[in-house]
Order: C-alpha cells, then sequence, then structure tokens
C-alpha cells in the first residue's frame, strides 16, 4: 500500500494578493516545497552530486486546478502521492486541505538529468537506488480515484 | 481571423534559481501578466468595480508544459490568445519564445466572479460588453493546431 | 529581560538565484513571516479587526545587512526582538543565523494604522492590549549591544 | 553633472498582497531590476565573465523608506543613481516615483566579487573598465541633497 507524504505551510502574508487571498503561484510554489521535502525525507535531494557531475530534475509540466481560495494565516496540510514513476521521470500529485476541505489538485512532472554547465539538461534513466527510495510513494491506480 | 496579443518580458536575476534557469514558477507569473496586458490593451481591468460591487476572474484551473529554460536576461516573447470563450469563463492559452525558439506553452482558466466581501465569489455571466472586447483573440481552433 | 522570539526556516529552492544563494529578497519576506509569527505567538495578527473596521500595520522601513550566504536546504534560525516600541510604531530587529554563524541582521518599523477602504492608512496609538502584549520582546539596549 | 537612470515597472497583481497595495518586498525587487537594467545600459551585466571565471556582485546592504503606497497596475518610475561608488564596492539610490509623487526612496549597496565554485565570494577592486561606464551615474553630494 502506497505512502502518501504529508506536510503544512501557513499562508504567509507575503503569499497573499490584492483580491485577499492566496495568489494561485504560491500554490505552486508549495507543491514544490512539499515536493522537495518528501526527497529529504528519504535522504534524496533536488540536486544530487556523484562522481561524473550533478543529478536534477527540471520540470517537464506543472498543472493545478484550484476547487476553493486559501487565506492569510491559513494552516495547509499538502499531501503528496507519486502518481507515476517512469523509467526517466516522476509524476508528482498534491492535493491541499484546510481542515478536511480540499482547496487545490495538482501535478508536477519531473525528468531526471545529468546537469553539466553550459549544456542543456540530459535525461537519464533514475538510477536505482532513488527509484527505490521513491517507490513507496508509488499511489495505486485505484487509491487515487478512490480518494 | 484572430488576433493574437504580443508582450515581451525580460527574465530578472529574482526570476533565476540556484539551476541557474528561470524558476518555473516565473512562468506562470508572467502568463498572467501578459493576460493582465490584454484585458487592459482592450479597457479593461482584472478587477473591475460596477455599481453593484466588484467583478474580478478567479483562476480555476493554470497548467504549463516547460520545453527548453530560459536564462538570467533573455528576452522572452510571449503570445496569448483565448482558446475558449465561455458563458462565465476564458481560457487563456500562452506561447512563449525567445528567438523565435518555443520555451514553454501554457493554460490559464478564469472565471467571471461577482466578488462581496466576506463571501467566496459567485461566478456570473460574463457582461456582454466584456465579451465583446475579447473576441477578437479567440483562437480559431485550426490556428491553434497549425500554429 | 526581554524575550527573544526564535523560528525557523528552510531555504526553499524558489528562494535561490542563479549565483546559487538565497536571494536577497528571501531575507526580507522570512523577515516579515518571522514578525507575523511573533505576533501570533501572542494572539495578535497583523491584521485585526474590531467594531470601527480594521487595524493594520504597514511598513514605513526596512533594511537588511548581508554577512554571508544561505544556500538551498539550510535551515536558517531567525530571532525577533523589538528595537523600539514607540506609541504609534514598532521597531523589529532580526537577526539570521545558521549553525550560531550569523548570516544577516535587519530591522524593520510598521506603523499602526487604522484601515478604511478606498482611503489612506491613518496612524493611531497602539492599542494599549497590544501593547502590553509586545512588550516583552522589547530589547534593552545593553542587550542588543551586547549581543 | 551626473546622470540619472530612469526605468518604469508597472505593479503587477503578483506584487500587491491582501492589504490592497504593493508588498514591501516587491519594491526591493524592482531596484535591483532598475541596478541590473542601468547596467545593461552601459553594455555590462550583474554577472560577467573573464579569462579567470566570473564576477558578480553580491548585496551587503539593503533598505528602503516607504511614503505612500503603490497599487495594482500603477505605472511607477524609477529613478537610480550612484550614491558612492568605492574601490570595491557600489552604492546605488533609488527612488520610486508616481505622477511625480515620490513612494519610497531606498539604497542597495554591492561588492565586486570574484566567483568561484564552491567558494565564499571573495571582494576585488572593481575593474577600471566596469568603474569607467558607472562613473557617469555617481550622484554629486548636492544634487542629491536638492533633490
Amino acid at each position: 500500500m502506497a505512502t502518501k507524504f504529508v506536510t503544512t505551510r501557513r499562508v504567509e502574508f507575503s503569499d497573499t494578493d490584492a483580491a485577499g487571498i492566496m495568489h494561485f503561484v504560491a500554490f505552486f510554489r508549495m507543491m514544490e516545497q512539499a515536493e522537495h521535502e518528501l526527497l529529504r525525507s528519504v535522504g534524496l535531494s533536488v540536486v544530487m552530486h556523484d562522481a561524473t557531475g550533478s543529478i536534477s530534475w527540471p520540470r517537464v509540466n506543472a498543472m493545478c486546478d484550484f476547487q476553493s481560495a486559501a487565506r492569510f494565516e491559513d494552516l495547509l496540510e499538502i499531501e503528496v502521492r507519486i502518481a507515476r514513476l517512469g523509467k526517466t521521470s516522476v509524476t508528482y500529485s498534491h492535493r491541499f486541505l484546510r481542515n478536511r476541505e480540499q482547496l487545490a489538485t495538482g501535478e508536477i512532472t519531473a525528468v531526471c538529468c545529468r546537469i553539466r554547465e553550459g549544456k542543456p539538461p540530459k535525461s537519464i534513466a533514475i538510477p536505482a537506488a532513488m527509484a527505490k527510495k521513491l517507490k513507496p510513494f508509488v499511489a495505486e491506480t485505484d487509491e487515487l480515484i478512490t480518494d
């Protein structure tokens, strides 16, 4: 059974806009922060170094559906699952809740890349040791549907 | 034939991240800025006031596909079209280019809402005078496909 | 003896810039977040409502001295003291540390204001009940010097 | 007589906060953007490369006094002068205006540094060719006082 990673974020004043609510880009910022926290929780980082150089995860897609507004000082619960763990990419699936009310759901797909200075990132197979640490967060299809 | 709205944005240092490229949330910020600039270009604003109070456009969905990285001081061209002009909502479609190379494409759907303090936004039919000003930007299906 | 308020912030990827370090504006964002957290800790908020309307704290000055760079995933300790509690204003004094190394020190001065829609904020005397809750954080001069 | 550099910025929706005005950190972001634009105007960049590696300008101090609020869609005029051109550092002085009304004034001091990966930045004398290009913006004391 899949593990969901859960963290929280307080809506800061600098996250709000003149409509009096959390600006929509703050959802994307928090989605990424939650993903990075998930990685840290299993001893990984979004930027890692090995003998050949560094490995990082450029985003190829990000999306979010907004159902209800978040406001200043709200405490948001952010759930992260892995919707798909591919050979070279990971799709993280996010859910924002405030007191059990769902505010937004989103997804970010990131590709495992070898980074070399001055060159474009080159996608590589996710190293086995990394994939193993990510596997527990892979959601089963049923689970995502019924959730 | 549909008009596309075109504007430019310079990648600022504060838009970049430790990977040396423009952070992905900056694409979303610029998508919204381009949308607001389109509105201003036809005498509208994302927040308008009438006798009853104010009308604004909360976002219900935002997405972006990233194809190539943008870097500090790059001059980005941002094209905006209206992919769909509904009864209560507008879907803006965005394209980022740097020297004709496409870097990213995205979409934002916003819903026309009556805003009343302390109450959740209530969706309303887009006022006819607004819809009329938006119509020239509505992309024909063929155009989006062949572009 | 004065109480210092202490909180922590993780340097997020979105806080970094192409120089590979935390962008300087993130220090200001965190200074404000720490101030708001101090207010919450004593049951106050930076935006409060009473019978007459709302009271908030526009900033009149902000400054920061940067001594050493913060990096992605660093855990920063932020100390907040009140350097001066005036009749209508508060000057917060901040210190950023990473493993006891001081990275930056800053100050923000905010003025207690009555907020009325469509009018500029009007400064008022800090209500006695608020001032009482802030008093424990007022730093004695000696303390600030020897710290 | 000194030249002041002048640029403009539109207050974007993402720059505003729940108080309905431009958030104070946006002033700092724009101060830096104006500085970088001044550098570009004379063929320089805040990050430059030579045979030895790269030269950049870490900030050692930033401050801003806020006199009046900026609002969504305001067009701000930003003036930049060089208050002090030292051997290793530059102090930029900024002024924000809206229709000739002064909204804020600020300063940023940056130090010319040799950047080497994995090492802390090392301050160096500003290369003569750079200093020469910055000199026209150095404000005379009288000018700053009477302005």
